[in-house]
């Protein structure tokens, strides 16, 4: 596989869709935004004319769209599905729900083309640095074909099993450890603060502690500024969180932890700060004790 | 201050006891069992011959015991605390709610005496390593007085504050986070039982990205075993949520996924389970999730 269509130039998309490049694929790329396809074609990319351009005669397409109700209008509404080259295969990068990945790759499969359900972890650091990790699942043969691309994109390839789905079951646990962990931290926080302990020296405690978790260390500093940057939204989370709950759902697994970790992060989004920094899901503690 | 008196040989006490020994200190031990009291004797150290004999022309005495009320009854109803050297200081490890320690600060300091609300972290290892954290409270001139006997027993001596009970607030804090940890983590490993994806690849995954935490490394492995050794019981954790949880009652502090951590504890042991290892709470979610 030589020849791939990327689509979705975003914050993630583009730092990937220039590594694929470097790594000495020729890569066509798309994003409806005008500026990004420019954005693409500055960093010498070869943007896409339209979503047709990015899919014909390519050997391999990357979806790195927002969800998978525009990883299905991509590939149906628009009908890019039929102008890949015949027996041609899709990379789904996307976080979407374990079933929906599993339906997509049905009605793949059954135009003729494979699928690979590969999410990915890192965030836009890793993303540039091309060493995201990337959770995949697909028949071995097929997932073992796309594995060069893959490993242009992150340091960290797991061949999660044969079943579309299982790449996004992945990613699934591991938001519900990071939201979970992000609640919990703010949890904790809080009742610091309610107590009259000095939420900043309690920090540093659980920090080298037991009680430590890579969430706390990253955003309990932030939790304590009035006005932190944005390293990756609230409503991120009220989107992650709801894919784990999807997934739950769809298996009929009780997953606890994880609704109430949602509604926190529910209740600060509608407050109107869902593009606030994920570390202020302690907005909802302090809503809660008493302190705005 | 020179002549400690010691009350509780434990698991943690006997160590902690033997390292006060070992800095210098004049250590007299107590435990109401006859066999802790004897290896506190083979190890080297001086046994007192009951309550009052730990206490007699003490300048401190080290309250080890499992919580407020055994402290409480040790001090008054057996009326040791009057047998104290004058102005002696007590210092209590113990694990107990902040009200409490207030509570029985005022009492001590009323009787002439002053109190250490100074609470470890870091388990047996730490206690025989002398690596324990020690979150301390008390006014700054006694903190000051008892700082080379807390440096005995831990590497990590945190001054929390003027008043007794904030050192129970920070071990309280800490202890949240540890115990909402391991359900999450619990959690998550069940997802990825459910929906058949290798929960020993799927740990290996999240132990390595932001996914992670302190608990999730070091008992995520033993949650995947039929049979783990016991480090931790899971009726400790129902003890010490039960403990923080009662700080958030004293201070009408909301913690929602505190309470629904101890929940799943309380059913584990509930099962009578309650003295296996804390990474069981997974039987919790295996319950749920319809594997037993």
């Amino acid at each position: 596989m030589k020849r791939i269509g990327f689509v979705g130039l975003g914050a993630m998309g583009l730092p990937m869709a220039l590594n694929l490049s470097r790594a000495g694929f020729a890569v066509t790329g798309f994003d409806l935004r005008a500026e990004a396809r420019a954005a693409f074609g500055t960093a010498g990319g070869r943007p896409a004319a339209g979503i047709a351009d990015a899919f014909s005669g390519q050997d391999a397409v990357v979806l790195m769209v927002v969800n998978a109700a525009q990883a299905e209008d991509v590939l149906f509404r628009q009908d890019a599905l039929a102008r890949l080259s015949p027996g041609g295969t899709l990379i789904l990068t996307a976080t979407c729900p374990p079933a929906s990945v599993a339906a997509l790759a049905g009605r793949v499969e059954a135009a003729g083309h494979a699928l690979v359900d590969a999410p990915v972890s890192g965030g836009v650091v890793g993303a540039e640095a091309g060493s995201l990790t990337i959770m995949a699942a697909a028949p071995r043969a097929v997932f073992d074909a796309a594995k060069p691309m893959l490993d242009a994109m992150g340091s960290k390839v797991v061949f999660m099993g044969e079943t579309p789905g299982q790449g996004a079951t992945a990613k699934a646990v591991n938001q519900l450890l990071c939201g979970a962990h992000l609640a919990i931290a703010a949890e904790g926080l809080s009742l610091a603060e309610k107590l009259g302990v000095d939420p900043a020296l309690m920090l540093d405690i659980v920090s080298g502690s037991a009680a430590s978790s890579w969430m706390l260390r990253d955003r309990g500093p932030r939790m304590l500024e009035d006005e932190p940057r944005v390293t990756s939204a609230i409503d991120i989370f009220v989107k992650d969180l709801g894919i784990v709950l999807e997934a739950g759902r769809d298996a009929k697994a009780a997953l606890p932890m994880a609704a109430l970790a949602h509604q926190l992060f529910m209740s600060v989004s509608g407050r109107g700060l869902g593009a606030r920094d994920d570390s202020q899901v302690i907005a909802a503690y302090r809503a809660l004790q008493g302190r705005t």
